[in-house]
């Protein structure tokens, strides 16, 4: 039984989008910066998925540039904008405790190596950034704010569109990480007043090692990746031309079901919550509720259980999750995001996330919540953390 | 007819490769940082790439970090090593003037920014860097010595060996571009005393969208794209799993055929190179002779005709050629390594470069000599430049 409840780390490949891809590989294989008219088709390909891309975002198609991942559009957005901002004394970032590595490792090195100041605000219980703390962060030193649109981890979605005209009223540019977020949510830059946008591809049925950062026309970083004068001179590297026409293929797919699955995500999230909440004691669901988290977003944390040892059990099961990031999953620390939540160390640790999508059915998920409860009990029986839980709560 | 004479700006992937490839699109897709075992067939994918490139270059496989493209593996390079290197005080790079633009904007860049101060060596009228003149050009502050393996618009075959020995020798960490080299020559990175090197999958019928960075082990320059913890915490970004198979799988398979494809384009060059000499009037050949020169490379001035026209009037006829870097094609100004050659502007303007390769065969190479002649004629009998140039010969 192969049970794949990762859907955020990771999806695969739709055969739609790799057939679309495929004649970009050996047959259409021309260097798209070439004049011959061998090379036209790839240009050409590659102008229609810049503009799908652009479509899913009701952007314009020369605001979208694509590079190899969602990370380097982080990296280029933050890193470019500092490097600018610097010119003109602004050293100054707003950002958020529970955003992606992506981010927070960007900014670790802005702090060390460019001296830049930079603001990590908190969350509420549920993940929530508030618009007033933003508004209270900015300064006349700030180069960029810098809000996830959705969180990885535990799917709360934040105010985006609310910190987008905040920003636009007190004129400072802002950039949203939208890699989960653009795989299940309408986003219309222009609405919301969004700078910069970044995307994967990955994520929602397309090809691994291309993303896209939006850049609202007008605005300048600096340049992340330097060298030919490829994607309107701003990103150098020959064209991943099969990559770029799969995620084009992908976006637009996206589109055309968004809604559609958004629903039967959804109905399947909250009766996978509804169910462990009923079945397993002592179950914190992490986030928010409703419309305000992902639609294929579930995270638990279960007291008195290593996240770590309930991914092993559900494996041995045919069951593939995950305790939060795959990005950080070698690490042993309990996640960035848990604890900003307010979670206690044992809970972060204890934490449980299964993301839904194509793969999942309804019988996926009576399964899983068959499995899971007897897990959790056989786990607790053996744990002395359980032990104390429980004798805490007999006093109350 | 279709004669694709441009191997060097790309190559088609080959279909063995892309066959390797395609599982890893919609089956085996689980993120390489996950923990369950369905993960585990991605991991050992990317393990297994990795070792096929290492074993390529005499590396070992911790030593191959992957990237987005060879761009990227340059700007991480020279980046990378300079703000460490600032750290020490070392802010001095030395490099060549016939460096590919994602050196050379790298360079400029990190004078620009960083306050990096730049040696660009000049080279002779066949495109050779001196090692005497990289010698002289270390200083106390030198923090990188960055020479191109091959160059790709004239195909000179640079001294690395003893400049990786002289480097060696200095303590100074030493880097080559090998995106060009890697595809036609056995790279031995130890015995050359490579500390690092940048490769490109797309240039050896790999895919577009994924390159490489070896780096000596113990070598540790800042990383380029922060974020998760992928490539051992040295490069994030979810790992592009079919793009580094199509990589491994490529590298293997050109080692396999490294001399006979060698022995095959040199000789198809000579008859092509000996032909445009006999066939054409005043056609200055630019760059080296022989085994100091790439096996696929030929690169020509026709004085009195633009390079851009000569390539139109091949299209026309099927041939699809280049003037020299495809990265640049959108420029107008003469390639800047035909003028660190020497050549005269108009000279530098009037370069055409065929590259040739899997796709090359016997009755092309008969085919462009057959229609170049003419076209270069036709061109020049309108040409005031040449008329002028006929004149001043005369009197000789």
């Amino acid at each position: 039984m192969f049970v794949y409840l990762d859907h955020t780390a990771t999806t695969p490949t739709s055969p739609e989008v790799l057939q679309a891809m495929t004649p970009y590989f050996g047959e259409i294989f021309g260097n798209p910066s070439s004049v011959y008219s061998f090379s036209k088709k790839s240009r050409e390909a590659i102008s229609k998925a810049r503009q799908q891309v652009a479509n899913a975002l009701n952007a314009n198609s020369d605001e979208i540039y694509f590079t190899g991942s969602g990370t380097e559009a982080d990296n280029w957005a933050l890193k470019g904008t500092l490097e600018k901002g610097k010119i003109a004394g602004k050293n100054h970032i707003i950002t958020t405790a529970i955003e992606h590595h992506a981010i927070l490792h960007t900014c670790e090195y802005l702090k060390k190596v460019e001296g830049a100041e930079v603001t990590y605000l908190p969350v509420d219980s549920e993940g929530f950034v508030s618009v007033d703390d933003v508004r209270k962060a900015i300064t006349d030193k700030t180069a960029l704010v810098s809000v996830m649109f959705a969180n990885n981890e535990v799917g709360t979605i934040e105010p985006v569109a609310e910190i987008g005209a905040l920003c636009r009223e007190m004129k400072i540019p802002f950039h949203t990480d939208a890699v989960q977020a653009a795989a299940h949510l309408k986003i219309d830059v222009k609405a919301m007043n969004i700078d910069m946008l970044s995307m994967s591809a990955h994520k929602m049925y397309g090809p691994k090692g291309v993303g896209a950062l939006y850049m609202r026309k007008g605005l300048r970083p600096e340049n992340f990746v330097h060298g030919g004068a490829q994607e309107h001179g701003r990103r150098a590297s020959t064209e991943n031309i099969a990559g770029i026409v799969g995620f084009g293929a992908a976006m637009e797919i996206l589109q055309t079901r968004l809604a559609d699955d958004a629903a039967i995500n959804s109905a399947r999230r909250d009766r996978l919550i509804a169910g462990i909440l009923e079945r397993i004691p002592h179950a914190k669901l992490n986030g928010a509720t409703g419309n305000h988290r992902l639609p294929n977003n579930i995270n638990f944390s279960f007291i008195g259980v290593e996240g770590e040892t309930l991914l092993l059990d559900l494996d041995a099961k045919g069951i593939s999750a995950s305790t939060g990031s795959a990005c950080s999953s070698e690490s042993l620390d309990p996640s960035h995001v848990l604890l900003a939540l307010g979670l206690k160390h044992e809970m972060a640790h204890g934490s449980l996330r299964f993301t839904i999508g194509r793969l999942t059915d309804d019988s996926q998920i009576d399964y899983v919540l068959d499995v899971l409860p007897e897990i959790v009990a056989r786990r607790r029986a053996m744990s002395p953390l359980w032990e104390d839980y429980m004798k805490s709560q007999e006093g109350k």
